[in-house]
């Protein structure tokens, strides 16, 4: 008998992530506060219902994906649908959120004796409806094993952090990692650029060189260097700026509260926080496009 | 018959590249100023003078390997170098050197009719020793070709980045990159760990995903997640904090003197120098030791 | 007949600001935890109690100076002393919490047809002490006029920001900037040293040039400088690290809700942050020994 | 009888600045390639000549005001005039050039014998017109006391910083500062108006607290808090982005050869970089001009 999965968040990522699940066999029972979202659910295989508690009815997983932090906890907490869920299933929270948000839910669930991991996705839309998404988990390790029969049905790549909030912890310090080396792409090959050089070539040289990362290799921001990046495509598509400047707001407030010190990525929330206010939609371009602000 | 090669400048670089030269069948002729480098570069096989323009005296290459541009400038233009330079000679300056310097040296070369490339290496005196360098080339296309077959010699990446000065350029961009990905990938390494994380485990999540890059791959900053790193080996070795900070130093003279805007470059800079300064020993250790000013 | 006044907080601040009132004719009912601090305060004229909301009975003025926006938070809604206040009263909150904190505990007045200002202080315990604090206020010209008769008698300068929370906003925009002119104070000052200047010649012209600030006037980081300036006591009193770490955690927090670009505010941060993170006991030292940092 | 004057350099800054010397009883002999500005120069009251070796015959004084070190350089060492300036005469150089430079040229001078000092300016063509210059100079005492009396015909604030160099390295620690408090108050100004606040009630308050600074107090950013700025007459007039950014080059440079770590001033390098490439006509507008990077 198929295993049942309530799955509570229906937007860009959530949708086509509940689809797949439906897909690969799993008895999806979605709810979104959304209409129209509930209907693509319904034509994608889903169950649904406009009702998060009877969602988890005898749900062996419970699966959310929800804008931020505060709102998984009134989801979960204020409006008391840990109360509702069974003892027995897992929840597994896939919204994007700051550790000390993923700490204080896992807390509540436990509290109410029910099992929980953070496991925040890797990878965007286009990854969300091919089932390649990458998840990177937070909780025990009993836990953790049980969620990848789940995870697996959407993505690829399935980490194990650590305790509850790693997957989180994880997930913005891979975040700012990114934000740090676009940027430092970006105004390396602008500077080449301003310098006569050919930003194809100089690019074929760092990636072979100890310039090397993954913004050069997989995301080049100078249109033209490779195809099917956003960056040939005029910054259509792609990752967010507001969506990178979300993650490096939930990086920052992750550093102060573990009094870590993040100059690099403090620089890369000033750079890209300065790009989006220049200009009326630079916020929903794709991220690679920072390097408008060195040229 | 061999190829003649001058060899100007027998440092720890230096020195193991013309005896690479020497041993891949050229004729070199080696000229430093200290005693005890002839004598290594003898017992290398090279011939060895104490006249740098008896040294060029019939040569086919004259490659310099000198600390610093206004070094380069005075040998070859105060010192007239240049003027007793065959004009079939090809002249391959290896030192690392501002742009603007490359540029000037090259055209002091052009203007007596001599043929001149830059060619900064990368790798450090490991890789001098193995003949593994990479070597980033500006001039004609076809004094690179001709170039080649004596870096050939040396190492094993050659890359042509274009015009006179464009390899100077190159490597300054790679390394200015380096240092920033090396600085963020230790602060988020290091929040990882002030949240709970192992950094091996945070690692290999970040490897695979989109925080990937070379120094993750290659050059692991905390101690034990890599071996046969510098970090594993109390940060001996490796490329020192002092020579990352004199090629920042030619970074920022080059964004300046090109206007272009480096803020995670010049950001990288303050930490290496605040780094520096933080301790006798710290300009001698390895640059991954950045990470100690997170800890 | 004097004006009753309920003083919730008696710590470091809160302490002697309440025995101020009492000395200058209020009639003050002081509430803490600590029975030291309620000693401390029934010494200094003031009634006691140890429960809130007695303290709040018949009062004119609550006058609250508590650690956090969260916990004032908690005192005043979850725990219901604003269900406790008489609606003929003025709270005025001295508190340093964030803008966003200082709306959100206006508002749940408000809804409650209560009176309320933000007021957070500027000046250390010193300033409490002499009664010399200076307050930054929001709220309607009203309620800022009343207040003014209260904050009269603990401070000097009493500024009426603009509405509700823009007390808040003006402490964290003025103690960013502060924190911006004393790091860039500290690093001018030490780069004149580096370059063989006397600190206090360098001072003397910069105070009559257009490098002038605050820091320069008042604090000056050089130890020997200035008399009677923390740099000139071992850094000790005067406004620790760790309370400019949380004012410019505040800062940040408001740049990041209201869109705002602050890149040499979180440079400051990253300063203080890591200076901080470099030594035991730096913590708890004279904000003014960043320079240390630079040395 | 009245002292003799050379000087060299009638640009914008020099033309005015030569006028005051005759005006104030000087015998100036003036030099510059532009014939204009001899004309200028003539109907100022100078003696002029084309050629520089004749404007220095007999002086007591050659004061030069020259665009950067390498033309004072180019000027005074490679084209032999200071072979050419008597014995007796005290060279004063109030150009702006970096604290290296500056020594090199002092031991150029001393090296023939002569005597010398850097008088670097602060104030712009406003002051210089109006002889309210401010000068601070590098050399001796006894060459300092002398230099004042030429100085003080030119500006009103004199100071003595210290020995060959000093003066060139505290006017770039001051405009380092000018550039770090400018960029802060601008970003601080721009947070409270994205708050809500008044920018004038802001500013107001900060003048009276710890904010406190000269960008604050005499040079206003954002347009209407103050008369007479720039930033109330469309940021036209006083110092042009362009210079700013001339100067913190050099006070990079001299951090860079005195190892010390500027990281405000880096990050103000940065902003004011990204803000002149941000638009064609931004390097020639005023420096307050740079809030607009925040807006």
């Amino acid at each position: 008998m198929s295993k049942k999965v309530a799955f509570i968040g229906l937007g860009n990522m959530g949708g086509p992530m509940a689809a797949n699940l439906a897909k690969k066999g799993f008895a999806v029972t979605a709810f979104d506060l959304s209409e129209a979202a509930l209907q693509n659910a319904k034509e994608a295989g889903c169950d649904t219902t406009s009702d998060p508690k009877e969602a988890v009815q005898g749900a062996d997983f419970v699966v959310t994906m929800l804008p931020s932090g505060p709102i998984v906890e009134l989801v979960m907490v204020k409006q008391g649908l840990l109360d509702a869920i069974p003892s027995t299933a897992l929840i597994v929270d896939c919204s994007t959120v700051s550790p000390d948000d993923s700490r204080k839910i896992a807390k509540a669930a436990s509290e109410r004796g029910l099992h929980f991991i953070d496991a925040p996705v890797s990878g965007g839309t286009a990854a969300a409806a091919a089932g390649t998404l990458a998840f990177m988990c937070g909780g025990s390790a009993e836990d953790f094993e049980r969620g990848k029969s789940v995870l697996e049905a959407m993505g690829v790549n399935i980490f194990h952090a650590g305790d509850h909030g790693a997957g989180s912890v994880a997930k913005v310090c891979n975040n700012m990692l990114l934000a740090i080396h676009m940027a430092g792409t970006a105004e390396a090959l602008q500077m080449g650029i301003n310098n006569g050089l050919d930003p194809k070539v100089l690019s074929e040289i760092m990636l072979k060189s100890s310039g090397c990362n993954w913004s050069l290799e997989k995301y080049n921001p100078v249109p033209g260097v490779m195809e099917n990046v956003p960056a040939s495509k005029g910054y259509q598509g792609g990752f967010m700026v507001n969506l990178m400047l979300k993650d490096l707001g939930l990086a920052m407030e992750a550093a102060n509260s573990s009094k870590s010190s993040t100059p690099m990525g403090a620089m890369a929330q000033s750079l890209f926080s300065m790009y989006r206010n220049g200009g009326d939609d630079r916020g929903t371009m794709d991220f690679s496009s920072i390097i408008k602000l060195f040229e």
